[in-house]
């Protein structure tokens, strides 16, 4: 088809990562281009001139912004392969639902619990327990979130998994024993070479939140 | 068809506005449920069991939530008439991409207008009609942000348009004039009977919130 793909990204950012499993379940080659958020490149800002944010996916040249829309572009126009979304609305709206829970829940109190300290880290460490219970119960019995299949839900949550190492060594979370469904859960997923090749070491994500931790406590002296 | 439609919802939500409008767009019948969120019903606590908020679309018995996810919804099941979203998928999450901007940026800085005062309401201020113009450009020169069909993008934001009267008068905003453009857009969506039938009075919102203001005020002496 001579599609030019392009992917806008990070290394450490789980929302870059979705993108990149969502590409290799579709079997789609992709020029990898790491950004650097302190130094914004010129095409980043061209290309995403609202929210100035990587993940972008430039498909033929044309931008698509924001992890979750592009999983869904990527499963629209190739549709003829791997979907990530059920055909059934009712079902394609419970995919929905859960993967908007995980974009408002587990980034935003994920980073507190390797990034804060205090009161404020112990606080985050049972909102994501709170919330990784939520989505044990949603994904009971099943294999994936999306059933047989591995599907929107899935892709949206796994990147988390490369923080748990992180999220234990800061915080004292014990998440092989608090959330043991899905520990088990995202190493079944990481069994996908579209998981395991997209996802970071778990001690490299952590060694780099450490530094980052370091130079922000630097700053604020 | 025989079909069940009921919407849990609140006469001044924005969100539940969104479902109502693409059920009229839709030329459905629904039954309309009103919620005191003082006092939750143990339907909406049944059927939303995560958030717990309106609105919740329950169709023949099966709960949908969040609203953009519920208007996807509704475009898919009665896909054979006033479609919602486009068909082609560039469009499709161009479409995704703007309504998500809206809930991302238009509810939180505008309940700042209306709720807040000094600087925080003077930030707020500047904050929405900085979003309102970005939503302008979005616009340019088309009827609908859809291009000439009223859209997923136009039912996200349009409820919002019966909150200009209390933003007004809360703030010295002059959105009639700052934001031409989109008030112009706005009146073009109210000729529309699935809009105009659904957004509340703008006077009678500018009353309930300043009796809001009052009781939060109260609470915090």
């Amino acid at each position: 088809m001579g599609e030019e793909l392009s992917l806008l990204g990070l290394w450490c950012s789980p929302f870059a990562m979705r993108v990149m499993i969502a590409l290799r379940e579709k079997g789609l080659e992709f020029e990898s281009v790491e950004e650097d958020l302190s130094n914004k490149s010129p095409l980043l800002l061209k290309m995403n001139p609202v929210h100035k944010q990587v993940p972008v996916l430039i498909h033929n040249g044309k931008p698509v912004c924001e992890s979750i829309i592009i999983v869904q572009y990527i499963d629209e126009v190739w549709s003829d392969r791997a979907p990530l979304l059920p055909s059934d609305p009712y079902l394609r709206a419970t995919a929905r639902f859960w993967a908007d829970y995980v974009d408002k829940k587990i980034y935003s109190s994920g980073k507190l619990v390797w990034g804060a300290a205090g009161e404020v880290q112990e606080a985050a460490k049972k909102e994501v327990i709170k919330c990784f219970k939520v989505l044990e119960t949603e994904l009971g019995d099943k294999p994936y979130f999306g059933g047989e299949a591995f599907g929107l839900v899935d892709v949206s949550l796994i990147p988390f998994y490369s923080w748990f190492y992180a999220m234990e060594k800061c915080s004292d979370a014990n998440l092989s024993h608090d959330c043991a469904k899905l520990v088990s859960w995202a190493k079944r997923c990481m069994e996908r070479e579209s998981v395991s090749n997209t996802l970071p070491d778990q001690y490299k994500i952590y060694t780099f939140f450490m530094d980052l931790n370091n130079k922000l406590s630097h700053q604020k002296v």
